[in-house]
């Protein structure tokens, strides 16, 4: 059994982490920890892991941590960065399900996230852990930086037009909407359910930081730089991401061909039949993106329909589909379930 | 007091009427016809009018709705054109809330809906009811065809851009959102909460009869052809519209200024800060449609967030503001109400 | 015009009172305070409020709020007892919504409160606002202390069985069931949509605050002490209560007619026919209590369905209710709008 | 690997078992029948299947379904009784998640369905599958009689202080809410989102067949018959049902220990600690019944909650349970996933 360990298990990220680890064959999690919660069973504050895992919350410890054989951080973002040096020193490999490695331009990066980077070296080594484009480099990464939910969702569903040139680059637009448990599971007023509840409205129309992470993966895939409106808004529930994408056809294609041969062998990726409109529910609990294209009225716009757990392959997810490539598993290894629906 | 009916009473824009008309003062509710309930009180249906109306639905009678000073057709697409041509012989006066007489082009009309117009003189008579753009027409009109929910939060979000013609027309974008209210209240394996409950998908995606309704508004502002490409969703909750739209400018503006000035004068058209998000809750049962105007990263691209309640500004509200203009009432009697937040 | 004021008013229970006020026709809110906000509009903090109010938040001040006749307390418990006294000595009246002035037994109020109470002759004095049970004391109270949400719903579902002494005292049960409204705007975890959203559960069951108001109450009507078990449930929704409460019947008695002869005077205590089932959502918005009376299988069991909107009848409305009562208003005076369906 | 049918497969029951059996080890579905959905493959209707089933729904044809091991049938009330004994006369077995078997007494089973028996002397043989109660009856029955959803968290919940004669048996009182997809998935106005979302309501007050059934399951431990007051509930959500029962002490002792006692061994019932509160989503998506018991204020009324998710451990979960014991196979067998939470 790989032993892997968890650094900061409390958020939403960490009981997804959890709740799929437990039915994985070739793993056993290790460590788990928490400063606020260190001591406490994890089966108390999430009573759908009784009877899965008996193990506490403990402080995070360098020696103890280092003892894994590869860690998950499911950690505010700043943190990772501080302690990631010490574990790749050390032999351990580590998968960031936070925004510390993700964005190579450390100005941007620091612009966005409002601090300084403790260790740009990191930065240039890690690989960005979206298989569909890295799956290669993700193999003998040290260091996987896991995607975002909302880039994950929308650089899958704009890939293949941008990879065939087929779309004016200039002029995309991403209009997405997040269930709640994005945000995390911090107090906060403007999450509470009387807040958000019964209601649906957009933010950070003006800026928001998954906007740079998508435009460095489109722009990469494009060789020069695209321009991308993204608006993100959020949802009256629980789980998914939806993300509606626009682009303007530069030239001819049969464009629900072209997204078959595309993710054809992508174990994750599922390109619904022409005319489809993918459901959020279609992938809750699960790994998978789901993906329509459509052509209304045959007129030059292209609309993307891309749906994906944020919890599942907008996070915990993905990042056992990377742990599963860089140990040389099976990719599809735990991640093998029946979304829940209804 | 004025004497108005209701036709075809029972679903959520008849229920929506009464609710509203309950409060106002120069009016009285004398008719409201419903074939599948005819008999039964409107309260035994709907309880929230227990103590208010203690009318029952009746077959709708021609002689007995001629009584009315102004009728209300709350009934399914292709009703109305059948039964309007003889209430208006007989001097009443009508607000359409379907479909029937908003598109003026009458094979666009047939196309999208499926069927033979039966009075397409009346089409060319019937003013479109959209008070921020046709209320001086309103006033005097026999017959007022009531706007699409879709189509006054899009078209209203559009309205000063495309009249300032600082967009490029050839390629408007609106991403539309509905609650399931917006569905009426039919019978339906699709609408059912364990259907749509938690969770988020588009339709309609390769064509919805909202989309001409909605360029016919705009070219006719533009005075020309204008290129839109629609995309409606369906929200997990009830009640409430947001259109996200997208348009490219093509000159510099003030859009802050642009959209204040335009709407200064509406009673029912509130711009928010430059900035805002509006929810959809801020207008819950009310005839607001509330606009926040932005410039992502000040690109060319702008973004316009317009929210209405679906059933009020999207329905029976403005169908009330059409009928107060007609009888030469404050525009805003019945509608002063303040939205029910949270 | 009655001058009114409101004594921490960015609660949902402040934004209510604000809501209902706003179309209240013999009153103007001259003051609103809050700590935290003060200096901003009501209106940037409720944008539904937006054109109703433009009157800004402002530090509580004793001269300033001795200015108006009535005042309301939307407060955190324990903050109306040290300012009251004052504004009572000045003149004002005072409505407080909170709970200082709820239990008349203060070692009862200081166990489950947990804090000493600075005034206890003011709670000898205080009348309990449930106008069903002491209107006329209401008329001429200086004090009127606002029942609890669950205490309302439950009260009046369990009145006439209680005042006819037809049931057993002792084994009194009433599973209630509240929207998330009804725990304020607080921010904590565990009200996050991301928790209490798509899911249910009980809490409080070995006690709750709202057990020992409701205990007095009913104990009050039957003039001897009686026996409750009170369990409160958290609804995956915004607003409303609904109240299942059993009794076993110790005599015969037309129970519907029972509850229609109690309540029919009563202008918002509306009994349903029988055999129904009332909605939570039929009174959203309003200050109507709607309650079913049930013997299933023709057994001693008697089951009441009593539901309310926690934030109108269980808060706001019948804060007003009271004020009404208390000018020698029209006691339906701004509450007779009609509640929100769908 | 064993070979097993299922009749009737388009409704939530039906996708839930495909859902579930997908990642069982030992067997394998070969049939799935569906006369209105006849040819078409099972994925394109529930596209969460994508993947994992490619069969197509065909028309029940008992020479067909005869070639399996073992039928589930997840069809309306009444079918099953129809096809059930030719399909045992062929040596299938069989779990029927309908009603059909029930109810031992013939003429209370007509009473509450409305419909004659067809094969009363197959009632008499069948087991009623709670594996808690019947587990070595179950392990070699021809035909398992799938309990209900609420009877099984009723019972569940009720089974340890009726087994102990600690509690008054005529005054049970049986508080139940559930999520919408209990009402399975037919098209009907009182299940549409517009009329359930964002309410609350009891229905079935009067009689609710599933109240003779959980009467029948406590009669037959007590060893005599019990008094039941059965409400259920609508919740705003899709999945989860939770039961909070009440009963009147006749004796002392410590009911935490009791419980724990009872369920020990048992798989899939986990007693929460003293002082909990069970949530709905806590079992979302698996087999579990978690239950906590209260003393409220130590008096002589217990109230126990008990959630399970009404598709799983209410209908295809315990199905599943029930096959494996009949199979001789480990019982938690395909039924090892963690609940999805959040």
């Amino acid at each position: 059994m790989v032993k892997v360990g968890i650094v900061g298990g409390t958020g939403y990220t960490g009981v997804e982490l959890l709740r799929l680890l437990a039915g994985h064959p070739e793993v056993a999690v290790t460590v788990i920890t928490s400063r606020a919660e260190s001591g406490r069973l994890v089966s108390d504050i999430y009573p759908n892991l009784r009877g899965h895992f008996d193990i506490p919350f403990t402080e995070p410890d360098l020696d103890v941590l280092s003892t894994c054989d590869l860690l998950f951080f499911a950690t505010p973002n700043g943190t990772a960065m501080k302690l990631v040096p010490g574990l790749l020193e050390r032999g351990c490999r580590v998968v960031d399900l936070a925004a510390d490695f993700r964005i190579q331009d450390i100005s941007v990066w620091e612009q966005w996230y409002g601090m300084r980077h403790s260790c740009p070296e990191l930065v240039a080594e890690a690989v960005y852990g979206l298989p569909e484009l890295n799956r290669e480099a993700i193999r003998s990464a040290r260091l996987v930086a896991n995607p975002g939910c909302y880039p994950t969702a929308t650089t899958l569903g704009f890939l293949p037009l941008v990879e065939s040139g087929l779309v004016r680059l200039s002029g995309l637009v991403a209009d997405c909407k997040s269930g709640v448990s994005g945000a995390g599971r911090g107090a906060s007023v403007g999450m509470l359910m009387g807040e958000v509840g019964e209601s649906f409205k957009a933010y950070g129309v003006p800026g928001h930081r998954h906007m740079p992470e998508i435009r460095q993966n489109l722009s990469a895939v494009a060789n020069q730089s695209v321009g991308l409106t993204f608006v993100p808004h959020l949802l009256p529930m629980v789980r998914g991401i939806h993300s509606t994408l626009y682009a303007t056809l530069t030239g001819e294609a049969d464009l629900q061909a072209l997204y078959e041969a595309r993710f054809q062998q992508e174990p994750f990726v599922d390109v619904l039949p022409a005319g489809s409109h993918p459901e959020t529910r279609s992938v809750r609990g699960v790994n998978h993106c789901r993906i329509a294209v459509h052509r209304p009225q045959g007129g030059d716009t292209v609309v993307v329909l891309s749906v994906i757990d944020n919890l599942v392959k907008g996070a915990a997810g993905q990042a056992i589909q990377n742990m599963n490539i860089m140990l040389g598993l099976e990719e599809t290894l735990g991640l093998r379930a029946v979304a829940l629906l209804p």
